[in-house]
């Protein structure tokens, strides 16, 4: 089989990749920090400000009616992407970690008392970490860690043993953003259900690159961004089961999710302005069907064949450069290439490479447990989608080895 | 003293001020819901999206560098905007909602016991409600109203007097989505102060159409939407002062926002990040900026005097046209007139209006303690902004008066 992929064309859809960073041509390997937007995301945004704006919801005017209705045309375009059984079971937050944030404290605020655990994952993202934290000490719970090993897994073994009747949640990564690790989510979402507790995805980083079935997968929850899946800033996604959902209590007050006011009592909408105080991001979800619609239309199966080449490809290439070390080695890994090479630090190599127009980024990744883990503070990170090409990588390597020269 | 704006000029800058509703012009008269965009914020948007997609904060490269830099001074433009002291008190956020969210959860976390009284006026929105009862819930402690009176007026002595050694904190409106009062809110906090109350202000209505001067008013907090002064969706701010936000835990945890992370123990930065979990709204932070530089070229002094002589006009129209009753009469108001009409439902006359091309908006406008005050159920509402026009009132008129016709 062979990437279908006109990768030409599709490039010619990214303005930002006809750019120039230091007088080079970018070469942009930064799309686990943010992607960059096609054009159809920037005509969408561009048309709404100038003609359509207006707040949703609340009036009755055409500009207000034709808004609502782009609004939850978007929440459809959702529902299908992730195939959840029920519009109203998509959520807009603010991102990821807004989504997680909300996540852990409805569902802390319901279910979680003292004793009770939270099991996450060493390779955790910050934000999937300190939200439970946070809910687990206003509660007297406790978060858990789920080891990984050497190559950057996940043990299914150690899981099934931290398993326990006080486990009330798992919340775990889907794609590592610093290891680019893939975990094994449908098997440990079943043993959670199995064990009797609460299964969150945290699909950031696998959203863009391979088709997420939440019911496929069997989680309860599931977050992402918009911005690392070609569409706006400011906008994410929380899916829940519909059961769940209506059990937990409102994370925020405010309009749109009431239905009556008084200072005495007030109560809540139903799904989902129940979770979504407030002005939305209007603009922002508009424009994001556009982003979705694109990235279909292209198929994620595709991206997905023609990604895991490239990073086979760049995986290759980085191994015959002395001195390299790759962080996360799994079996089953999508997008990402994290890695430090002895004796130069992650920060100095990333702004070589910047000026030679490759996009990288160095640092912890927000991961600190995962760096404590492989024994470092930092690493440098390319991360690939499918616009980059086999000439990016190129690139890529020929600036790691005149860095090396350079520093070395 | 005569207006010295040059409207025909500035409407030119707003697109969709040329646009048609129902093949009518469009006379938008909802700006109190969201306010049109300015082209530089359009330009600014789509520039970003185009060319300078980054993530920012985390990166060593170029594009993210520069992102950071843009971000960073927006909030200078927002600290000189408001008259903060330090820029690390400019905090942003969703917008006004989730800034109120954020206030009323770590500051009641910090500040709030079983007994406590938290002190709100009768014509708050729901946004500075909610979330109140929220945290009062939690912590046993009480939301007390202020009432006002006929004109759609707080009473100092009434505030006086509920003024107690209980009210840890007094959160009022600056000016009223609904009624359009613009509140003593300078006077308001030095009571609260005398009194060992802390302030806060919600300042969405009036940020746009009048100097809002932190420092001057001596408020503890305050908070307002990008939005509503012509800048993008899904952004807004939290001032603070920096030895209460200093104080006070963080709300949301995740990225950024943190000094370390271990399973164990984790730490947190300092301010701003330590209230900026996640990625933000970056392309709506740096847009922001271009409307706010906007809108001091034109100056808040000449918007302020236009915007008043256009709410005498249309009042004094309106009452012209019998069966009006207006909802909020105060002396000091601003950019909002409200109303109901005898035997006709606000729905309608809104339906009718927006027939003609004329955006008002009708319905509860996220007060509904304030409608009971005022025995309706809902109103229409027409707001204005400096690209208003005598014609746009004349049209509002003319389409109330056939409307009445054809409902009567």
């Amino acid at each position: 089989m062979k990437s279908t992929l006109d990768v030409a064309k599709i490039r010619k859809d990214f303005p930002q990749l006809s750019t120039t960073v230091n007088d080079k041509p970018l070469v942009y390997l930064d799309n686990a920090a943010t992607t960059l937007k096609p054009q159809v995301v920037i005509d969408e945004m561009t048309k709404h400000l100038s003609q359509d704006v207006a707040n949703v919801h609340r009036g009755v005017h055409t500009l207000s009616e034709m808004g609502t209705r782009a609004f939850e045309e978007t929440r459809v375009t959702v529902q299908h992407l992730i195939n959840a059984a029920h519009v109203h079971e998509v959520i807009y937050t603010k991102g990821t970690t807004d989504g997680i944030n909300l996540l852990a404290n409805s569902f802390g605020e319901q279910y979680l008392k003292a004793g009770d655990e939270i099991l996450l994952s060493q390779m955790e993202h910050h934000s999937n970490i300190v939200p439970w934290q946070m809910i687990a000490e206003k509660k007297g719970a406790k978060v858990v860690m789920i080891p990984i090993n050497d190559a950057g897994e996940i043990s299914l073994d150690e899981y099934k043993k931290l398993l326990t009747p006080k486990t009330k949640i798992v919340s775990v990564v889907h794609t590592s953003n610093t290891l680019g690790t893939t975990n094994p989510v449908k098997e440990m979402a079943a043993l959670a259900h199995a064990n009797g507790s609460k299964f969150a995805l945290d699909a950031a980083q696998s959203i863009a690159h391979q088709k997420v079935d939440v019911q496929d997968l069997d989680c309860d929850f599931m977050v992402f961004s918009a911005h690392k899946i070609y569409g706006p800033n400011g906008l994410g996604i929380l899916y829940g089961k519909e059961d769940l959902l209506n059990a937990m209590p409102p994370y925020q007050g405010g309009g749109a999710m009431i239905s009556e006011v008084t200072f005495e009592k007030t109560t809540y909408n139903i799904l989902p302005n129940k979770f979504e105080a407030g002005t939305p991001a209007i603009a922002e979800v508009i424009a994001f069907k556009s982003a979705i619609d694109y990235l279909l239309s292209i198929g994620l199966d595709a991206v997905n064949f023609y990604e895991t080449e490239l990073l086979e490809y760049a995986t290759s290439e980085l191994k015959k450069i002395s001195g390299v070390r790759l962080i996360g080695e799994a079996k089953e890994k999508s997008g990402v290439l994290s890695f430090v090479i002895d004796g130069v630090h992650p920060h100095d190599l990333g702004t070589l490479l910047d000026k030679q127009g490759v996009a990288i980024r160095t640092g912890h990744h927000c991961t600190q447990p995962l760096m404590k883990r492989f024994g470092i503070t930092a690493c440098a990170r390319a991360s690939f989608t499918f616009y980059n090409t086999k000439e990016d990588v190129d690139t890529f390597i020929a600036a790691i080895k005149k860095a090396k020269e350079f520093l070395l």
